[in-house]
């Protein structure tokens, strides 16, 4: 099978300040995928009526599966494929609703040259609003001596 | 459709020091329906080729797919369907890998009455090695007057 193709970078290739973004748009059946993988059914989640009578009105999609699409950018655009991923925060501070789309941004915050890491600042947004943010912490070798740098 | 019930604790339920646990086995099939939803299909996750010459050796689970199990235990048990998720920080320590048997356990770190929220100790461990943790905070209301404690 032939997936889509991630980044092949090193850290000699980042620069400060450089952005990364993807959109998703939160369908039902992604919730309902998500409680599937994780066991997490909270009638917030998968109840109509409960989530109706809540503090939200309707059914909300999980934080962390509104956060997992950052791994998406971490995985495939920055850094890519060359990346250890090795630690995360998330903040949830607005619930995020069945067909909200969902811009995922991350930022390069710092770029440790020391010991070849980067953090990105890493954001999700909808209409405009921060919906989760937080900070990746990911280790990204340097380019090995003997590759030419990809053109 | 049915699904498990959620819990319906308050914070006056709770004690410092709780745990609660659930297992789950990395299938396969999870890694590539969490590469589906979140597009992260880096090679690491995906390609067997690419991951034997990795320094994991083979392909490994998404480390926010390991992390995901977390909200199971979140919204289902401790505190269950009456906490509002608020942050989640998570330190991926060891790969995890098909057919790795994930432990993920919550443990009851702090309770702050006046903010009405509460703090756990959040692990993912695979043969008794850490290989996630963080820390979850999550607010919890206090049991309205009006209710009878549950038995």
């Amino acid at each position: 099978m032939t997936y889509p193709t991630a980044t092949d970078l090193f850290l000699d290739d980042f620069c400060l300040g450089q952005v990364a973004e993807r959109r998703h748009v939160i369908e039902d059946a992604d919730i309902l995928t998500f409680a599937g993988i994780t066991g997490d059914y909270s009638p917030l989640h998968v109840d109509d009526e409960f989530a109706r009578r809540s503090r939200f009105g309707r059914r909300l999609a999980h934080g962390l599966l509104t956060s997992s699409f950052i791994t998406g950018i971490i995985g495939m655009e920055l850094p890519g494929r060359n990346g250890i991923y090795m630690s995360q925060t998330l903040r949830f501070r607005r619930p995020v609703f069945i067909g909200d789309e969902v811009l995922v941004r991350a930022t390069m915050a710092t770029i440790d040259e020391e010991k070849s890491r980067i953090t990105l600042a890493t954001s999700c947004l909808v209409d405009g609003e921060v919906v989760v943010d937080g900070e990746a912490l990911i280790f990204v070798p340097r380019r090995p001596h003997s590759q030419a740098p990809s053109s």
